[in-house]
């Protein structure tokens, strides 16, 4: 194998064999191919795109760049739940335990926000004492003990995708359905899972603001996953508008309880309810979506998932007295209420301005080494095709800090399109499920 | 300057403006972009393409990343030749005292042999004692004293295409006219000229196998050099047999000796005169092309362009006997006639076997720090449309080690194609000009 040969020959529109593929990306982990070699490969691949069996080879290469969890010895399927991001997302508290306490395994390994969007383990981390620390051998423990752990990325899973996500972040080679599934594939493949459940978000408050380009990379995931002997379904969820009534990193946390309490608003209810139905259906523990439906909302009425809730923070050193009182949470200092300066209807939100808005407060980072506060973030009282009047709050900022409140003001207010006329349409929750 | 934002903007076919393609040369030439970034921008610029300005940018960035060379002290205008290199293609040789000899200054900074084609420095350095590796002072020196000086390279010429050629060739980003055109246009313009002559090759010889793509290139290189305020023309010429009746180091010289003392072959002496006579034409020394194919003979037969060369060779510590008796130059040991297999017509020639074929014999190199024998070579009997029997020899392969023989004598072999029918078309030695 000689590195050139396979840029030139993806330059050229070629395809790679499944060995060039394994052969490139073992000898770049090990750093025998360098940078710069990778760098304009990546290019070509951007540029060329690569074909569905390249996906995979990429994937299955990173997948065992590092260690694969092997859990088979563990009773119950393994399945998780996988979301492309976006503003109040918090299903992943909620749904874990849930499948948790239906008796699958949720062997869980989740990132930090991104941009705009929140991130599972910075939320978690808002629990105090709550470890997402923890080594594998830890992780295996937690996971016997009550079917769910909730970790972050380790060294030692999939290193080729860590190496090649810093180098692909400043080489302008993020823009890839092929590097983005086999990055996101092999990360998940790698917690040694049966079957997974994809979360991809369009909209405003998205990555990806139209159909075309969501539909055609959760069939690329749904397919490299197929490939690789799992069970995947997509469900194309909206995300032009924030999920859920709060952002923030506590302030989700607390919402989450409030729905595995048998509360919350009934957008995130629904949308966990789903989510968790069609992991209780791949992972072979009912029979049709509905009856997984139903199981998911009997967890919740009978306070079973908010007991595996408890549970999982609990083998995880976090504090438990959360659960019963979310005022135990971290709670910012100030609000600030932001009004429509207008009678009329929410036409639309810019669902990206206030994850922006939260990340200006500190609940989120803008550089890689920033701290991010817990405390604060944004409530919204207003969804799309709601009546407003002059005057009334259309969100709520809670923040600690007045150094960047008017930067994060400014982009709250500007984030709700207000119309005299009620808007036609209101989006629905899930567009579209593919896989099945 | 965000070097990832100038990699994004070429990857999505954006135009880069010139401020930003200087500003992205000067920090990699500084090591300020590191080769990472840069092989994912040469990628998209292979991928994308660029526009003449940026092209132009490009070159002129590449120019002044070194020292640019300022004869404008020296009467005369400077005018330099640049061929794209081919079997046989000893021109330079001719060409630089002709037109020294006509009254125009010639400071010819040249390259060595690259994979099947030969280079002047190479040949240069057959002459017992010519040194190629003067200092930029002494360069100037020899060509206000005779008018012309024949060198390499330096660390101070265009050091940004030094380390992006190395970095083009392990990365899969040599084929782009863009590029190609940068890297030419930079080293030739430092030198300081006002005009020059571009002999562009195509054929089985050439790098560039087809019209379409030599008229293209040989078009954007005329165009650029006269955005930066350049005299140019481009001739495009056969290549799809070898120039001359000699390829080799020393036997080129030779033939070399023979054009500037009235003899030698028809092919090479004609084009010769052609070149001159473009380089006289833009140098202002003659008014038509006639004229200058007029004086480019007249200098010859005069023997002003065989004492110029002598000339030349004394200042840069050549052995200037060589040019009286040839047979100073160092010659092979042995010989091979390879022959004809059948009576026939010769139908075409794999003209870059025949190159290689020298490069195996030792007259080139395979890896840059291969060592040349300056004997070795191959004398050529046959031309394309020649009669030929059975038996009679088609080329003589002259040699000193025998280990790898047998496989210049196929590649030689295999080179000549031979029809029973004599062929229709005889390739013509000028195709095309450019520029006029």
């Amino acid at each position: 194998m000689r590195a050139v040969d396979l840029i030139r020959r993806k330059r050229d529109s070629g395809e790679l064999s499944s060995q060039d593929i394994q052969e490139l990306i073992a000898a770049y982990t090990r750093g025998d191919v360098p940078d710069y070699q990778m760098s304009a490969w990546l290019m070509a691949v951007v540029q060329r795109g690569m074909s569905r069996q390249e996906v995979a080879a990429l994937t299955d290469a990173m997948l065992h760049s590092g260690r694969v969890l092997d859990f088979s010895g563990l009773s119950g399927r393994k399945v998780d739940k996988h979301s492309t991001g976006g503003v109040g997302d918090k299903t992943s508290l909620i749904i874990a335990p849930i499948a948790a306490a239906g008796g699958l395994k949720v062997p869980m390994i989740s990132g930090r926000g991104l941009g705009h969007t929140g991130g599972t383990l910075d939320k978690l981390e808002s629990i105090p004492g709550f470890n997402v620390h923890l080594t594998l051998t830890e992780f295996q423990r937690v996971l016997e003990t009550c079917g769910c752990a909730l970790i972050g990325q380790t060294e030692e899973i999939a290193p080729a995708d860590k190496k090649l996500y810093a180098l692909r972040d400043v080489t302008g080679t993020v823009e890839s359905d092929a590097l983005i599934c086999a990055s996101i594939m092999s990360k998940k493949l790698a917690e040694g899972i049966d079957a997974l459940v994809l979360d991809v978000k369009i909209g405003s408050g998205a990555f990806m603001k139209n159909m075309e380009d969501a539909a055609r990379l959760a069939d690329l995931l749904v397919e490299t996953g197929k490939r690789m002997g799992k069970k995947m379904v997509a469900l194309i969820t909206d995300m032009n508008q924030p999920l859920g009534r709060k952002a923030g990193n506590a302030m989700e946390v607390a919402e989450s309880i409030e729905v595995l309490s048998g509360g919350g608003p009934a957008d995130l209810r629904e949308l966990c309810i789903e989510l968790a139905a069609w992991m209780f259906f791949l992972g072979e523990r009912v029979q049709s979506l509905d009856e997984g439906k139903k199981l998911s909302a009997d967890l919740i009425a009978s306070g079973q998932a908010r007991e595996k809730f408890r549970e999982i923070v609990e083998l995880q050193g976090g504090d438990v007295g959360v659960i019963d009182d979310p005022r135990r949470l971290v709670q910012a200092r100030q609000t600030l209420q932001i009004r429509s300066l207008m009678d009329g209807y929410v036409a639309s939100i810019e669902c990206e301005h206030l994850g922006l808005a939260c990340v200006v407060l500190g609940g989120g980072r803008e550089l890689k080494e920033d701290k991010i506060d817990p405390a604060v973030g944004i409530e919204f009282h207003k969804r799309i095709g709601d009546a407003v009047k002059m005057g009334e709050p259309v969100c709520t900022l809670h923040y600690n800090s007045e150094a960047r409140l008017p930067e994060a003001g400014i982009l709250s207010e500007s984030a709700y399109v207000i119309t005299a006329e009620k808007p036609n349409t209101i989006p629905t929750l899930v567009h579209r499920v593919i896989g099945t």
